[in-house]
């Protein structure tokens, strides 16, 4: 590690609301965001909905002086949306795309089209390495009546995944984005447990910004006031999560978000607010006195994290039931309209067989039908792939969920032999792995 | 690190050919499969094309004694294929699904149902945490004119991207599949240039098999003797690949392969030969002298490295042209529908006008041309969306790799003072990043 000086860095999080011709304002909050980050020169910008490479590049030809670097992910059919700019230079990026992500047919809403994915990029801040993550998740249109939740708890499963296996060699995790998740859902908390993130509202002393850190707020002229209901104020479902590792401990300083308006502007950036945080990294002074307070947290945090996973486990389950019914009632429709089709090519058969030539099917009625019969078929079997396509990864989700609460409720029985997560992976020397049960 | 003592792994891989009723003899080389599976008892085993879960059940079954530890990996519509049988524990797994894998509609190729990917299992061999992948790749229908070349060097890309990545805290990392690509073939150079992977058959001393290590063997009855033209004796594209660590060094003692026939039995266990490598991993002594070799070696590895991925840059870059004439066409050809049926109503609504009831237009050709236009819409809709999404995936591997040529060419710039890539990815102390060229 470098000296014990620490390091400052300011992240920035906004999702930007950007799709063109339909956002409102957008050339001008575009034109806003570009002269707000040149002027601030955050260390690191992670933006999210950017969902035309046009804009990305209007941002990315504003800040070449601020921010000389970035990258923008590419996924789905319009984008992922998401890009990061930064003062440092960028070595490398990686895309993780969700497993699931809506549903095509429901292009109102959209999300699938987005591709919505988790982007990494790494970036040496100083001496350091940094593992800098941006992401956004399928949205929640209705709260009550959440079609799409076992999607996003898959998504924030395959986050935490993502997040915990590319970042061991990592001396800092950043993660920001738009988690379309309160601070106590399950998804949120399966991701903070398993990867051991912080919150950045949570942890500063310093907060300036909107009550409770809300992230849509009903002041806001572009958020539509009766989706936040029952949330009168707003809702918080934007974060910066960090962690540092076991050579570099990490605090945040100060965290804000803006209030809706801006000053000198008839309308605010976007229909979310931004973050800002401003963390300070530091090497880890030598001494044990670390590594045993994590070992005394460890038992208990383990047990919250594998009831944590058995509910999520249980929210794909329902997700598993509901995509089952739904390739069934696939699959019967499209036997029906086989069978109507068969039946029609009958009808109309058996008078030219037994009669002659005379046809009493009207062969416009004989023909629209043949025609609705065809569109049925090639529905459904297209829908039938796809909820195919939705149960593997339910299931295989499930699978690897299953398998995590066996390896954790091990590792919870060896305690306090065994090591807590966040620690290097490693069991104490020369303890060969039992096998109290088997995993799958 | 646990003792000096020497550890050995078997790491065993087979590309099952498990299509149920269309792979011949299917049942019954399960059964072989698993007679041998759990009498040569191998700590790792490595299945691919094991597409139905009723076959990996039944594996699971009979090695329920020798490998106690298994998981099957879900994608796609049928499924990946993918499966691990370990009699080590597995702690964790994870699945990488690649961007690109053929298309929907060459379905008698059946790639794309088969939803490719790479499966990562985390596995303690006594102290040392394995990471363990098993891969398929999209296989190669005609070597002269591989339409699917670029799509598999993007999952090639992809594998180094999420073996390095994911990798950073493993002690040892094996990968076994089936890569579909020939030793040289420009997906496995960047493979094993970039994620410094070693191949156990040119590593061993001691091989027992086919010549050359083929593993698609001419001999093999299952084979099309015509599809291996020129290559007349076979082709080698299933491997067992591994590294080691700063802190454990890994040789290859033995290695093998079947030989087509099996002794009594009327038949091989497969189209392709199974692949068996013995691995030894040893604690790295301390001193100096390998940390210096590496250096050494670096700068000309580098070099080399960035000439590849300029490589794959080209293949990906004639892909995103054949991408884009292809949606191309499909928007040209859903236009001249859409014109097609405007022109159709046009017709048929002139004369209603101008000359009262009289319908000249004969009412079957009607229903018949207007469900024509209305396929070719509903077709060319959904091949734009799915090319769309391939230029969008093809894009953005094409940004990464520019992004990792700017990087590797600013690491060869600063050498030696820069260290080598499989080393620890800090930059020497002190050393801010500069940056001569700006990515993206």
């Amino acid at each position: 590690m470098a000296g014990t000086d620490a390091v400052s860095v300011r992240v920035f999080s906004l999702n930007c609301w950007g799709i063109r011709y339909l956002s409102k304002h957008c050339p001008q909050r575009y034109a806003m965001i570009g002269e707000l980050l040149s002027k601030e020169e955050h260390d690191i910008v992670l933006l999210q909905e950017v969902w035309s490479e046009k804009d990305y590049l209007y941002l990315k030809k504003t800040l070449a002086c601020s921010h000389p670097h970035s990258h923008y992910f590419k996924s789905g059919v319009i984008g992922s949306g998401l890009a990061i700019f930064s003062k440092h230079r960028i070595h490398d990026t990686f895309l993780y795309r969700y497993s699931l992500n809506g549903y095509p047919y429901m292009a109102h809403h959209g999300d699938w089209f987005g591709g919505k994915a988790v982007g990494l990029a790494i970036i040496n801040i100083g001496s350091q390495t940094a593992n800098v993550y941006v992401t956004h998740l399928h949205a929640e249109y209705c709260r009550e009546k959440d079609s799409y939740l076992p999607h996003r708890v898959v998504q924030a499963w395959e986050l935490q995944q993502f997040i915990r296996h590319t970042s061991a060699g990592a001396d800092v995790v950043i993660l920001g984005g738009d988690l379309n998740m309160h601070p106590q859902d399950l998804g949120n908390r399966l991701l903070r447990s398993y990867t051991g993130l912080r919150d950045s509202y949570l942890e500063t002393a310093k907060f300036d910004g909107c009550e409770d850190g809300i992230t849509l707020i009903a002041d806001n002229p572009f958020t539509n006031k009766k989706e936040l209901i029952p949330f009168e104020k707003g809702i918080r479902i934007d974060y910066i999560l960090f962690k540092g590792s076991s050579e570099i401990d990490i605090h945040c300083d100060s965290m804000s978000t803006t209030k809706g308006s801006v000053s000198g502007h008839p309308f605010p950036y976007s229909d979310h607010e931004a973050l800002t945080a401003e963390l300070r990294l530091e090497s880890v002074k030598a001494g044990g006195d670390r590594q045993s307070k994590t070992q005394a947290a460890g038992s208990g945090k383990l047990a919250e994290l594998v009831d944590i996973v058995t509910e999520a486990r249980t929210e794909v389950k329902v997700g598993l039931h509901c995509a089952e019914r739904m390739r069934y009632t696939a699959a019967r429709t499209g036997v029906m309209g086989l069978a109507l089709l068969l039946l029609e090519l009958a009808i109309a058969a058996v008078p030219w067989f037994a009669m002659g030539a005379e046809q009493p099917f009207p062969r416009t009625s004989f023909y629209l039908l043949a025609a609705l019969c065809f569109a049925i078929l090639l529905t459904t079997t297209l829908l039938y792939i796809f909820y195919t396509m939705e149960l593997k990864s339910l299931q295989g989700a499930e699978d690897q969920m299953r398998l995590a609460v066996g390896s954790l409720q091990e590792k919870l029985r060896g305690f306090p032999l065994a090591q807590p997560h966040n620690a290097a992976r490693k069991p104490p020397e020369g303890q060969e792995p039992s096998a109290f049960d088997s995993e799958e």
